[in-house]
């Protein structure tokens, strides 16, 4: 997502648009062009889609589900992979467990690359078609106060979809499972990237209807000053009273939680959206959204309620699958009216560690930690104080505990020495001199010793 | 089957015929559209072709064959997987091990559905090819003798194919593996739907060479009054000496068989058909027919005699998957002449019962026990005495074993009775306020008490 | 790749050359045509290649790559599915882990067949694309130095290369991991079909610098008399000096090495190829080739480097592949001009023994040993001292103990004897009449009794 700007996403949505008009007539738009879709991990849902965006653009469609035990097997590295079938495909739809592997797939296929969904960091195709039903139903999204139900802990979808909800200016509710909340890193980004404000809710602050709503935490962009933002006292309550635009249901992760955790889904706790909830007053104008599949988090018996959109948000995903691709092959241009400018996404520009050695990303579905042969670690720089570096495949971020300086007389070993990441001293190292360790002994091995301000 | 009239049937015939003649020409007939080939079971041939069709009439395919691993772990409703791919394709095909599948997902997805087999229940188009494979070679299928050979238990191919034939008048010999008799729901079909009659086999009866061809029974159509039909008394040996004129051999459904239930195939009594069989007089001009993969009970030495039909079968399943796509998605229309009048198959309109309470199909394989969810029960009442009902899904039979009645006096509980299934009382109850119970609990369950009539 | 002249792969060059050039013209060239892929193996880049190369044609594909599971399980054979797919598709390609599945299928389907790899035997197009590499490279084959490098035992792409190489004229440096070198069959053909000389390399031969090219044979072509030939007393190393034209690397094939086996791939002793070795004079101008996936023994390190020929390779998979399925389908002709003369590319015309009884293959991944329902086995007679037979379809060997003559007095059960293989009285037998045992008990059920010359 951080690759397209606001603009960008507009041009999708326009471009979307016509083709969803014009479904029959667009058979032409990428003739003679050959998409290769790669599910190393299945989706059987997410890649007949794009495969049926590709057919309807007059494209053709290589497939390939049976990959994950094929080519793991011999021992393969995505990067070969990626370059392989960069030769044969015009286009690359990728799906793959590992965290920022479409990044790496990316990196070295030499043909336009779409993820599909890497593990549990990003699957923004899907987080482009339910911004593209929220501003088809409502017009816009700015102003608009969306909620998010249910295992916000793991659902990819939803991280997404609240980064794009705060650029766009919403407001968010948040109602999680029990211990599902958002993580941190999803809120450092709404709150320092996109500059909005995280409000804890009391439990004195809830609609008093039971635990049909028990917020977690509202997120207000500074965008909107709206009447919740402007004046903070008025509570939650008055605020919900006006109506929430939508709901947006995910189900519980298991897959992705670890074995014992000793968090569980549906049926303990689990917030469930059926004709009960949506009697309420705040409800009464709501769309009801939700990535699918659905296990019992969403009731069936809404299926045929008018504010029901998950289905609606399924079939978009073809005109939006369609737009995008056919942006990527060339086969259309953005539309330069709507265009204004080709502004980045991210509003802040991090510094960046690259050092090819020194700390590693924690995450192990992470890309680079599985494909050490041929990646070379990189982060970003976030935080200085707690020293904070975030990995540019999986976005994780990690806390190293030891820093030294790459800048030191020339032979004099005495000035190579490293220090606890949270001395005084890690503070005065400039940023382009940093080098960070995830321990000492990993100092020690660069030719590091001990410094002055090395506690523990 | 039932859902298309015999001269729907011939209709497709004809077109398959054109279909057939000039291959090479269709490709403009379905351009643009998107077949979605979804196989919850993987069946490599009917797959293949099905495929193989819609490319020939120019069309597209979005395949899924990985289905069964990814959603049902997702816990994914099939209505839910229905409604999401009718919204990508424009016609679905579908193979799934639930009986009745197919039913559902067209009742939820929004655009033409083929059944490509679910479970033990159907498997039309294979049906379609068979009996396309009789009248091409014999021109017409009205008063034929066709041999049906081997599993007839859980082959879902016989099954299809007697009522095939049934409908158009053909005889029927029954010639089973030990343990592998033709199913009673199926005989009741045969004989109370289309009106036949079923004569069962003495030992005397039989040719008396050996086991060749040791008869189990044979079915005579009413609508053709052919010499063993009005001369009883004439033994079936004199009637088999004027020649089979067609052999459909079926392999041991080992897939389908419990565990233990005793029942073996091929080595062991299974019939098997080869060149001593084929020797006899009685088979000099028989077709020999297998829907395959066949395994020991068709010899491979019969491939190159001019009887053997069954690689054309499997080659004409394309030229039939041709004519029903193009006419299921509108692109070609039934010729009006060979359409006589668009009367419904099922001869016989069985009384509904769709509670949705009360007495659940039996079967573990149906679609309504597996997805309970959403799918309410519902059965056609095919028989009073003793009370049957037919799942509408999976066509199954139960015998609930306490009735009651829906029309009591309002507020007195006293007339709120059940009764055995079998008694006099039950007999009194107008269909239309029939209530059908499993068990006692259950009718206690929904308020009912024990009535006069109740033993057990 | 016996199935083709020098002169028609010239000629397949020739059009893969033209196909690169203008791929995207090439969409009317297939249209309307079926190709069927069939996978019993995964293999995810060579069946994208084939289906690639076919849309870029313009024709369709239906794929299959579940079918080991499926019909395995069914128990079908593979001469079944080759028949009904056959009726589906214009052209097969076919992976199978039986060795000679891809001449079965050849021999039923009925439409052009073509071997995307059958166990341990071929990859014909992997040969293809490899020979095409190093013509485009070095613009002809004929009197070069190649080097195969890595797992020659069970590397299937190294012995058709081998074989390839010395059609077409080129000399081979062998340098196997320990334990893996190249087999007796392959070394056979080498020398005595196309006529070579294998020269074992003596440790003394060898260059200094350690074990980075310890060779173990070198192979030099009849129709080359280079310096080496002709003057065999020059030592390896002088003429190693002048340079290597290609290195062709494998990796350890740990899938066809049986368990126990005692062989290790990389990491003891198998050699790897990386920039320290490329730093060598030896290899200033050599063509770095894998068939790919790779796994250790070629480093990440020389993906940049211009010597590097493997993305090459797997992207000249698709004009290669599109040139021979045009071919295949007549869509494209064969350029008159360039094959002279369609001469069999086997020099040697073996006898054949296709009894249809007595000696049978004795290799078990053999397609003739999993099939034999329907298989007769057949052979060439490629040595008579010792008798050697070679099988028509995995082209493994086996060497008979016993033989009989067919030619024997009618009714004098005295002259039907058999006798040892290597007896003096074998070598009489007229071939048209050997008739060949594996054992004593096989040629007594036969009714053959001891001759005079039988030892044991």
């Amino acid at each position: 997502m951080d690759d397209l700007t606001n603009e960008e996403i507009e041009a999708v949505f326009c471009l979307a648009d016509e083709m969803a008009e014009s479904m029959g007539e667009q058979a032409g738009v990428c003739r003679g062009k050959i998409m290769a879709s790669l599910f190393f991990e299945p989706s059987t849902r997410t890649r007949l889609s794009f495969e049926a965006a590709m057919l309807r653009l007059g494209g053709q469609v290589i497939t390939a589900v049976d990959i994950g035990a094929t080519s793991l097997a011999k021992g393969e590295s995505i990067a070969d992979m990626a370059r392989v079938v960069g030769s044969y495909a015009d286009i690359i739809v990728i799906r793959h467990p590992w965290e920022g592997a479409a990044r790496v797939v990316a990196d070295y296929a030499g043909v336009p690359v779409i993820n599909a969904g890497d593990g549990g960091h990003e699957h923004p195709t899907q987080t482009l078609l339910d911004l593209y039903t929220i501003r088809k139903e409502r017009g816009a999204i700015k102003g608009l106060k969306i909620a998010l139900w249910g295992d916000l802990k793991y659902g990819r979808t939803v991280h997404s979809l609240a980064c794009a909800l705060a650029r766009f200016g919403a407001s968010i509710l948040f109602r999680p499972g029990p211990g599902l909340e958002m993580p941190e890193h999803v809120v450092r980004k709404l709150t320092k990237e996109y500059g909005g404000e995280l409000r804890k809710c009391d439990v004195g602050d809830q609609p008093t209807r039971g635990d049909l709503f028990s917020l977690d935490a509202i997120y207000v962009t500074p965008s909107t000053p709206h009447q919740l933002a402007m004046m903070p006292d008025i509570s939650i309550q008055v605020e919900l009273e006006k109506g929430v635009d939508a709901i947006y249901v995910t189900r519980f992760q298991k897959e992705r939680h670890a074995q014992g955790d000793g968090v569980q889904g549906s049926g303990t706790g689990y917030p469930v959206v059926d004709k009960r909830l949506l009697k309420e007053k705040t409800f009464r104008e709501t769309l009801v959204m939700h990535p699918l599949p659905r296990i019992d988090e969403l009731a069936h018996e809404l299926d045929a309620d008018p504010r029901s959109m998950y289905f609606k948000q399924a079939a978009r995903g073809v005109p939006i699958r369609m737009a995008l691709t056919s942006l990527l092959l060339g086969a259309r241009q953005l539309d330069a009216s709507t265009v204004r400018e080709p502004a980045g996404a991210r509003k802040t520009d991090y510094p960046v560690y690259d050092r090819g050695f020194g700390v590693m990303c924690q995450n192990r579905n992470c890309v680079s930690v599985n494909e050490k042969r041929y990646i070379k670690p990189e982060f970003r720089i976030v935080s200085r104080r707690p020293l904070t570096l975030m990995c540019i495949y999986c976005e994780h971020e990690v806390h190293p505990r030891y820093v030294a300086s790459a800048e030191w007389h020339e032979g004099t070993l005495e000035s190579k020495r490293y220090h606890s990441a949270d001395s005084h001293w890690a503070g005065k190292i400039r940023l382009e001199n940093l080098i960070a360790f995830d321990s000492e002994s990993e100092a020690r091995s660069r030719g590091f010793k001990p410094g002055r301000y090395t506690r523990d």
